[in-house]
């Protein structure tokens, strides 16, 4: 039911300044950055030129299991790639393994788990956590609070409102002993579509090219693509107006 | 579809003491102030008599724009207030031009945006994330992870629930991209309603005083004063009872 | 409709190391302890060996209240103890006066009140808001963003989706001015049960042993034992299928 897991936190090199910034040796920090106040910058993040990173961020952490957790853990450091001209808020914190692309904004008191990829131009609100390996497309939007499962696909254009909550095992009543195998299968949301706010989107399911799921609304099956969705559970509302598909 | 924002980072004067704190020299700092290890303060910071600042919290940040930002932000310090007696909890991150009345409690992990209004004696959450330019009434409460978007309005003595999530564009679907106009309609709230656990509200609806919308509702209409509304989408459940309008 | 109450911030002896730890000259650090840059221990925490405590996090805080506050709070340093071999994320405020157990996960940016009892080997995630005086028994699972109200009762091996929020006091309305008498009744979750990603616990319902409430309802009725809920309101789907017990 458990399974023991060896937790050693890794030796590093820190440098330590007078503005109570801790990086480590092994860290590559472009030119013309802005480092806030009490960063902490672990081995092998490399920020790219004109970024800014703000106070209180933590950057390249590594995932650190305890003795209970299913899935397994690598705690290594890998590179945390965070593109030029991309802003890190206050007090977030990025785990290691991820990259992100060019003018990406990260906003305050986020977490973004490792193995992700997060495209240029992505706008991620304040208190969002993104699990693991979750690919996020260039351009697209995550707002305030909204939750990203482990291996979630975003593509491009995408639109997530306030506090969408996803999920991505079906089978969490017998996995989560580790008793049956676990088959992770995240949401896929095609590119261009909305997710209202407060939506709550169920394993496996995708969201079509150009689709809205109204605010609220509790998806349990595929949406086609260019239609409305909303309800709980959610239903067939309307097709996307032409007008609509022309404006975007 | 996206714009270019020149992102500078104005630059400022701090100084840094021994237990971790970097203070804008152009902050203000009233009596008997208690200010926690490694807190942040940016200029035009204005810290009323009594006050409490914990552990890690950064005051009076600017918004920074991407590149692919709709609304236009503007990256300067203005004043950011907060009233004699008022507390802000750890790691939690205000930003400029703001204003807080006395005896305003904020708590941990939450994030309140440029341009709020927050009367006396109001009591904000754990991870609340306030958007810009709100109204809370004095002596309104904000229960954790509650999200406010930009422009909304509460007014005296309300009392919002965990969770609720709000939303202030109907239009999000034409308008994310710049194509057409966005006209933000914020929920307004008026004074002594109660907005119950988890519960959604539209853009532009109004609570009405003293109304209460149950636990998990999805509200997408106006809401009659002194009444209850629940359910998804909300509907009418009864009034409010003569004796719950006397006890309070 | 309020009431005074005096916070005085009290007083202690904090040392500041060269890494930006502020740590009380009363807390008890165990062997083997790796603490994380920028974090500020309070008096009276107790860490056991082996643990983790990464950057940013606060432990032991007071919790302090403003003039409107109902509950009573008392402002004083107890006991915080952190069992062995446990993890507290970066950012993560730990309240004075709870008791994890060994084997604890907290990941990043979470926070726990006061007189919290928290059991071997339970993991809770990012973004958690838990309240005063919950108990939370071994082995049980806390997803991201969930929100646990004030005397919570979680017994083992129960696994609680991301966003779940919760709710302790019926009577809000006409309680929150303290006209009446508050009788919070937080829900009850039994052993082995399973609450879905989103859903809404309302006060006092029970969650009955190894039941399943779906992804997105909202609970207003005890879940008999054994039953899976689902829908807004929760109503009765199927018994839990006899394979499903057998593998967990």
């Amino acid at each position: 039911m458990t399974r023991k897991v060896t937790t050693r936190f890794p030796n590093y090199l820190f440098t330590r300044d007078t503005n109570g910034r801790s990086i480590a040796k092994k860290a590559s920090i472009g030119e013309n950055v802005h480092l806030g106040s009490n960063v902490t910058i672990y081995p092998k993040v490399r920020i790219g030129d004109r970024s800014v990173v703000m106070d209180g961020a933590v950057l390249g952490r590594i995932p650190l299991p305890n003795m209970t957790m299913n899935r397994p853990v690598t705690s290594e450091y890998c590179d945390l790639v965070i593109g030029p001209e991309s802003i890190i808020g206050c007090n977030t914190v990025l785990y290691t393994g991820s990259r992100l692309g060019s003018n990406v904004l990260v906003s305050d008191l986020t977490s973004i788990r490792e193995g992700c990829s997060i495209g240029e131009g992505v706008i991620i609100g304040r208190g969002v956590m993104a699990l693991y390996d979750c690919r996020i497309g260039s351009f697209s939007r995550i707002q305030d609070q909204a939750h990203l499962v482990g291996n979630m696909v975003i593509e491009e254009h995408v639109f997530i409102g306030m506090g969408v909550m996803t999920a991505n095992d079906n089978d969490v009543y017998t996995s989560r002993f580790g008793s049956t195998a676990v088959c992770f299968q995240a949401p896929v949301i095609r590119s261009l579509a909305v997710i209202g706010t407060g939506a709550v989107l169920l394993p496996g399911i995708e969201i079509g090219m150009g689709a809205m799921v109204a605010a609220g609304a509790v998806v349990t099956r595929d949406v086609p693509a260019w239609t409305v969705v909303g309800g709980v559970p959610a239903r067939h509302i309307r097709e996307i107006p032409n007008e609509w598909r022309r404006a975007i």
